[in-house]
């Protein structure tokens, strides 16, 4: 795996344990893949956790691997963005690894929504088993029916009848739902339709079992279902929770989830570098060992192009990304909003380039199941689309480029 | 410099049948979709062939809509490659259409083999039945141990044991292995080791229930089987069969499959434009309806510049097919290598740009199951790999552009 | 669904003179281009013409290779636009061969203009020498003070006082106005400010000897100041002209330019493409014999790439103008506008590309006065621009699209 | 202009020297641009030196603001190369700026040189008077008849004859050999053609006067002279000097070039990177201003994605940069060589882009010369190909890269 890049001032705290976390993950987390897989592959257990999950999670907790995103030390390992990007990007080696230290999306955002947003009984309740990692929850904030970019957009009904919310909406891609360790949901409504547009929306919790909450189906991404935890379509029906389950404040839904989505980019696009460092050894391992028309596909000119051009690709992502993590520090999530969306334009589709490079060279193994490059250019086309597509990130950078006084 | 550019014309039997083929996959065929899929969609129906198949094949032959791609007129519609381009591309606008008509890969190609090269015995036996639409067939060359990009590399072996050939060997990305119906392969493999690298293969229809012939495992193009035609991988273990199943004569297997190519191709091309223009139709539909800050994604300029850009592409992708279809016509498949060539590095790219822009303006529903979109991308993003990768259409159409003579 | 593609056939007459036209060429104008800039180089004459183009359009009129371009038979050859448009790609290799057959812009436009709206009087007193090669002409619209892509924008007024029209106003980016040959303009300014506003401007022949008529300065293109045609910024300070000097009638001027850019846009196109077949030709050329580390470039792949992407992207460039041509001749300026849009939008970004290629092969010759790339290059990126941005026709196209009736 | 970037630890120093600068160039540089350019615009003034630029060197000496570049605290500013890179990028705003600062090529990478292997003669007699900006020189390496991206291709030869050196050899593209106070050369040829070929070459010092030294044109990069500064084709015929003007020691001409690229390399990108601001800025300024269709260009789509894609592309080049610079420092410019190797791929590239999409939103203006566009364009360009074409890096850094152990 890459070195800590030498540029920042990383804290000598990360960089001791990414050094740990690149042996974990070097000889406990890859070597895992296989038993994962073919456990999910079994007859009726693709929506099954495998055990193996279990051994990996106490592995990294004893190694002191655990919570690492969540900057807040009374909960977490305490680290800025900064410190915790590099981290990031090796968890991004490895689809397992997140889980095993207990960094995976959506969780770390909800972790972070509980810790700034919770009160002390939700803390109790649901912010300390999901730290623990006994239970995971969802986001329910996509929409099939409205553009979902434009989150004011958004049309489940978040009603008050007493002292119970009444929710009635369809959300769709709401990951995790499916997994059958999914103890809530934070959903997103409207529940001051008479506000401006961006006070309308609440976040409510919502557990599992509640009455009205229908998972309807798992959806695939590109024929993957990424089970066992999954993406789904999941029905509100009239699913009433009582007022306590309110998080933070009626109208300030719109407010918490921006919050959550700074840290959550940077987290997105440092897993999509380490994806992509692992599909540029996957490619110049196959270079230099495929032979085809007499040569190693490593001396030809096309395949030295698409394995150079990676390699600028992705330290330039890097860099920016860390440039972002960095700004977020110094100056949160709205000062570095720039940057922000910058990485969200750059980090996705550098990575479904670099793969997509991987899967040429790869030729018919590269687009089997046989290789991880399908399922990492599906994870990286999603991430084009989700938190914003492109078009609307290039139009806000823009827009503030433009508003820059003439120099 | 350059000649006056050669033009086309189509006959008039062509342009009557277009217009029926465009009514008949308007009028059933498309509408068919959801019943077909339903079917599959079915516990324990995977693989099997769901039977609205057979009413559309019947509305098909009745139609005059049947074997249109195969240009004998002894056993097809006697169509000139020109001429038979634009019904391809209208198959390529629904994923059943090929199979409905009997125009799909890869028995048309096998269909052609069996015409150019069978014997009257082999003809009856096979392709009478193929033609007919009776039973399916598959074509084994591609090989996970090699670069079969250089069709030279191949190590699957057929020997001569007395009368029989005895076949050992491992193919994979073998469509149409699993189809229930599939009834023989035509193998490629090595039975001249000692001649040269061009004349060491032969071709041998290898009946599905031989002896020794395992489908070991249905593939996942991008996570899709493609049920239930599928994409195989299989062992040919010691599978032996009488020398009568030679195609053509020994050593002539490399000769045999290139011959199969150029048309190949041409309907491969075409049908990813009718693709790529139902891609482009779903784009503008959804960018006519889908409201995003206040305004339909249609009068965004990013998003008018994804269709104009695609608009573009398509058309310049069927001029060039088209030439390169009438080229074959008039100069056959070695004449018209360089034009083939480029159609291969030019209309799977093209596919490829047009559906990755219709899946961004369907957001989240782009990348879904229930959009026709990710399986179109999967289809030709193989197609930039099957029937030899971009850098090798790219090196061979340099080296002519490099050998001709200044002017 | 898509139609079946129209297709085109060159008439015999046609095939003749482009065999004609291109002895011509090789054999008189590209061995003349040396003694043609060695003349414009020497100290005072850049803005005059050589002696040498007399010559090459006396040898031009004797081959039957003058006034190609002209579709009206009474004047011209008498070629619609599909037969002519190869004739313009041959041009396109040397640009001295427009001006040699007559054949050059914006004299062409100038001629069509005339031939369609001009009276008996001005064809006798303008048209007739300019059809001789006598004289020369210019076209002015474009103002620096506005964005002349909305023509609609244009500010230079013509006012009527008494039976004379009074000018004023700034253009610039006329070409041919440094001419010594000069005679007049064609001058597209604002007669009636209260119509609407497709209907404001109107055209007017000035004579280049007018009073007020001020050539300010010759503007440089990348540096280039092609002389001795030559691009100008050209001042009107209340210049009169006899009323009878109106094209056609009050409010016209939209609807007469509109008609002017049909075929302009082929002609353009084509000499691009004759253009970047030169820059192709060169580039393998250059490949063949320059050695570096020891293979020439000619053996190394990325180099093999820009050949190959150069032949595929003019041939595809080739067909679409030629296809945009027939359409002009089936269905006029307007039913063709579409296809006329899609070739502005590929042809010069196809050139810009191909010759940037070219360049990077060459090294330092490329960017040099030795090699014709560099002026190839700035006329491709002008091309861009004139006659409306890129982003103007994109807009326009992904309307038309968009206009469509789902199929 | 752009602030210092806040990631890297730049010292104190430099960052007071950066806002100095900064001040400088804004007062009192970009002001005296349009003086300088009347003065060459002059007849007979072309290749003389104006005036003003005396006056500006004189304010920069007193500002601090000289010899920024050198390192080496004896002779000048003394910083490091992650210092000095946002000092260049400044420069990179206006072409005058880093000669008013004594901080233009050639002349910076031949005070380097005589710094580090000249020795105390050659520096009393050459370096002093340059580092006073008294004179300036020449680098003269390339050859028009070989491909000098391969060094070792090199034809000039430096033969011993008694105690002089005889110096034959075309060379071209010498930049600053038509400066009027052009005092010397240093001229790359092959002097030990027996050695291994990187160690055949030596450098030796040709004052301009030395009799055999013919300034026989000065090029034109895209039509662009560059004068007074310029670059020339220059023939050495017999040139001969004394064997004290041998650079270091004999055979040594390889090792000295490519000391001098590292530094050099650093400062031609930033430079870019602020050029291609100053096209950013511009880009903005005219798309707030610009009205066409009835609207300012900046509230258009396309042009707002050129806007917020010119933005991310010239951050990316400048964090790759700095880390090239921060490498350099760290690990000489040998271990730096990815890095180095990747800015030259990025930055000229990066730079060519985002000032075609500002010429292309300057419009009819953009390829004028009223605009810098069109001059930063070439600049751009040839960057490309200086100091190694895009290609010999892409294939080193794909090389290393490969070279690298799995992990």
């Amino acid at each position: 795996m890459n070195e800590l890049p030498t540029l920042f001032a990383f804290s000598d705290r990360a960089r001791a344990l990414h050094a740990e976390l690149a042996r974990f993950i070097a000889e406990q987390v890859v070597p895992a893949e296989a038993e994962y897989d073919a456990h999910i592959a079994q007859p009726g257990q693709r929506w099954t956790i495998p055990p193996i999950m279990e051994t990996l999670k106490a592995a990294a907790r004893q190694r002191g691997l655990w919570n690492l995103f969540l900057p807040d030390p009374r909960f977490g390992a305490g680290f800025c963005n900064l410190d915790y990007a590099p981290l990031a990007e090796l968890m991004g080696h490895c689809w397992l690894a997140p889980e095993a230290c207990n960094c995976n999306a959506p969780d770390t955002g909800n972790m972070e929504v509980l810790v700034h947003y919770g009160n002390a009984e939700q803390q109790q309740r649901w912010l300390l088993p999901l730290l623990r990692g006994e239970i995971r929850s969802a986001f329910a904030m996509t929409e099939p029916a409205v553009a979902s970019s434009d989150a004011t957009n958004i049309q489940t009904r978040i009603e008050r009848v007493g002292d119970r919310f009444r929710i009635t909406g369809r959300k769709w891609w709401i990951t995790g739902a499916t997994d059958p360790r999914c103890a809530f949901f934070l959903v997103m409504g409207v529940s001051e339709p008479d506000a401006d547009r961006h006070h309308r929306q609440s976040l409510v919790l919502v557990p599992s079992d509640t009455v009205g909450v229908k998972v309807l189906r798992p959806l695939q991404l590109f024929g993957f279902d990424d089970a066992p935890q999954g993406h789904a379509e999941v029905q509100f029906e009239q699913a009433t929770v009582p007022v306590e389950n309110l998080i933070y404040r009626a109208g300030s839904g719109f407010e918490v989830a921006q919050g959550r989505l700074g840290p959550g980019r940077i987290h997105h696009c440092m897993r999509l570098i380490g994806m992509a460092e692992r599909a540029l050894a996957a490619m110049c391992q196959r270079a230099r060992t495929r032979i085809a028309f007499g040569r190693p596909l490593a001396e030809q000119g096309m395949v030295r192009e698409a394995i150079a051009r990676s390699r600028v690709e992705i330290d330039q992502a890097r860099l920016l990304t860390l440039s972002a993590a960095q700004a977020i520090d110094a100056a949160g999530a709205k000062g570095a909003k720039d940057l922000i969306g910058m990485i969200k334009i750059v980090a996705p589709s550098m990575a479904q380039r670099v793969v997509d490079r991987a899967i040429q060279i790869h030729g018919a193994l590269g687009v089997s199941e046989d290789s991880f490059l399908t399922r990492a250019y599906a994870g990286a086309r999603a991430l084009r689309l989700a938190d914003g597509p492109d078009e609307v990130h290039l139009n806000a950078l823009a827009k503030a480029e433009l508003g820059r006084q003439p120099k």
